[in-house]
């Protein structure tokens, strides 16, 4: 019998988080306040995130502990196993091992109770007593709704009104989990208001939710914002997945040649990838390479500048890979990889060609999806099949150079809630999305003026 | 860090499921023809199931070897955790440990997987090329797809047209899983043509798709049919489940006094406990409960007596704790446990005393559930929520009589495909369901002039 996962024990959990930026081979640029262009310091963010959050976000401590509190709460679903996807690897024909860390295990299915498990804490433990957010399709907004609840911290989700119609089941997971989910725009917030003076059926937008939820709360001092991915402290949590990874290949005298992720804000593909981007700034041969759609092609074809986090423009300039803040992507059902912006550690690491991106188009990871699901049973978020897809595309190109690799991904989370999308793809009703250069350049015009990195 | 999941490495795992008509105390009564009233033998299912899953059905060897292809699929997910729920502990304040075992880790999300898998192997062994089946909510249609997919088998699967309507998630998994997913009744059986002949709309049911399935089977002598409850082989194969869990509270030096899972047609139920019935008959002082509805109380309200497996009367008569096979329950969330009968297996280890029945009210179940999502993250499916019932009930005994209690019990499953469900009751829309006994009775009456067991 061929082993197919390797586990980890409960013991051998990581203790400590990997920071990137201890290791970083040159300066980042920093966060400017839109207003003064000057970087952004802590207490700028104070009325948005807890203190003890804030100083994770600019820390350069390479090993941050892990509180007991937050591991207690880890291990309901990690370790997470480390699979070795041997079905597709003989459908493949190819000369590669397969390697997947299974996210899809948590209780939400996906990677993202990872940061939302230690941001309830530490809002806990600052003394906050509500948190507030927004959410797409849901995978954020139920992953906090969760996590909220096991530090007994109140929850309110501000989820895109379209997608709280249209996609009630990670609503009603956030209900079970005690949260309070509200369509957004509302009537709680002047944002809300305000658009629904204008126009009473918006179907909103994910700019909109995320205005109203800073603004939800920056007006109640028991209250902070949450955000789900982009930030360096979403990052910094999400290296227990590489982290875990490395000590699972370890233990089966395995390296990788490839590490891959599907990349929207970043934050699961940097999970899995930061501790390798680490050997491989210290000399390591290592491709890193990240997923991302077509459709929404940030790093591979918009620029590396300054530009708002969100639509709304409301946070502070980041440097980043960006399609303009004012980019709105296809409505491809991957909804966590649609931001016009990139998390600036992954931004800054693509810069520096540590990172490669490539793109795929929707069609092209529903198949490599539809593919998996068939060999290795589970069956992926649309997000993950990009992961997927990029996996497949790289034994392709294995076998044509007749070179031995080995790939690890990261299988960020299950389809089990979107299978809409899969019945769309089955009945051939998924089309290809072409995106015109003069759409991206529309775009861009609105940065244009903006002060460079 | 107080532990919280015991693995077993995947070189643990179980070898050889356990059977239990080898440790019997007493000879259950054989299944008759209706015809002749004799005894079925192995010919008489020959049309309908392969021979060495026939053979299987009526073994009375103990241990029966796990093929390595079998194995081979199981590792994709199994050995599967077993928990310590303790933040549940916690919250119950009772001197209590509960441990479960996890099966919602599946690619389908349940125990199925654990016979649907054999099931395909045995039958593609046989040299079967085609399997069909019936499916309600669609968890057993999609573990059989899953099943065949991995062992190249064509699969077909009738599921109630309402169901088919209103649930598509599960449909769409069995797309994906390459299925052929038929909403009943329909035009491909006389059975399913009657039907429409006399309503063109009909809803369809259970006993209706039952119908169409095994006829589906007979028909075509490259195909055959398969059952994902009720039947020896199938129960034998959930074995697995206590086998796993047997090993792990060894490993940590536990021994259950309570072994507990929701029952409808038996195989979850059984998987987890008849290998602690096997050391109950051998004298082990231990408890073992099977939670069922209170809509669809088939062992706390039914007789043992002999009956159609089926409302459509296709069948053998086997004896059963049952309500009469044309009983039409209640339309609870917990489409797994409304089924009129139960297993033989367990109706002979009920009859004998060996286990304790007990039913729970849907509002109860969902209030368990929600209890237990909010405790131990994960949101279990609406039929497991009955073991939880069981096992917060079993909790508050003991903190009343001020007993130490070990629990085990059979976490069946996820719900996050059937989040409607506690949609409907967080929004207090659900009902309880008082079943008079003049319904009983008049469901019993079709059965009076059955032989007797």
């Amino acid at each position: 019998m061929e082993q197919v996962k390797v586990f980890l024990d409960e013991s051998e959990i990581p203790r400590q988080w990997y920071n990137i930026l201890a290791d970083m081979p040159s300066p980042m640029s920093p966060p400017l306040h839109p207003g003064t262009g000057q970087p952004v310091g802590p207490d700028d963010l104070a009325p948005i995130f807890p203190m003890n959050l804030i100083e994770q976000e600019v820390s350069s401590e390479r090993w941050l502990d892990i509180p007991e509190e937050v591991l207690e709460k880890y291990l309901l679903w990690r370790p997470t196993p480390l699979y070795r996807a041997r079905n597709l690897e003989k459908l493949l024909d190819a000369p590669v091992q397969i390697y997947y860390k299974n996210e899809g295990v948590s209780p939400p299915g996906s990677h993202k109770p990872n940061t939302a498990v230690p941001q309830a804490y530490y809002n806990k433990a600052f003394g906050i007593e509500r948190l507030s957010t927004e959410t797409g399709a849901g995978q954020w907004g139920s992953a906090l709704s969760m996590a909220c609840q096991m530090f007994d911290l109140e929850c309110r989700v501000f989820m895109v009104r379209v997608s709280y119609e249209q996609k009630p089941y990670r609503r009603m997971m956030m209900m079970t989990w005690g949260a309070n989910c509200i369509p957004s725009p509302s009537d709680l917030t002047q944002a809300g208001k305000k658009i629904l003076a204008e126009d009473p059926n918006s179907p909103g937008s994910l700019g909109i939710a995320i205005s109203e939820a800073i603004e939800d709360a920056v007006a109640d001092e028991k209250a902070r914002y949450s955000l789900g991915s982009v930030l360096n402290h979403v990052l910094l949590h999400q290296t227990i997945v590489g982290l875990e990874a490395q000590k699972q290949l370890e233990k089966i005298g395995v390296y990788p040649d490839v590490v891959m992720g599907c990349c929207g804000g970043g934050s699961n593909f940097a999970g899995i990838c930061l501790p390798y981007v680490r050997d491989k700034i210290h000399g390591k041969d290592i491709s890193i390479v990240a997923a991302e759609p077509t459709s929404c092609p940030t790093m591979t074809r918009g620029p590396f500048a300054y530009d708002f986090g969100d639509t709304a423009m409301t946070t502070p300039f980041m440097a980043m890979h960006t399609l303009g803040h004012d980019f709105v992507p296809a409505p491809i059902h991957a909804g966590g990889l649609r931001y016009h912006g990139m998390a600036p550690i992954v931004s800054h690491l693509v810069k520096e060609e540590i990172i490669e991106a490539r793109a795929f188009d929707q069609i092209e990871t529903f198949s490599a999806g539809v593919q998996w699901a068939r060999a290795e049973g589970f069956i992926s978020a649309p997000e993950t099949n990009h992961a997927i897809a990029a996996v497949v595309q790289e034994a392709q190109r294995a076998k044509e150079e007749g070179k031995e690799k080995v790939i690890l991904f990261n299988w960020s989370g299950h389809g089990l809630v979107d299978l809409a999308a899969y019945d769309a793809f089955l009945s051939g009703k998924l089309t290809h999305y072409e995106l015109p250069e003069e759409e991206i350049q529309r775009a861009l015009r609105a940065i244009e003026k903006f002060p460079k990195p």
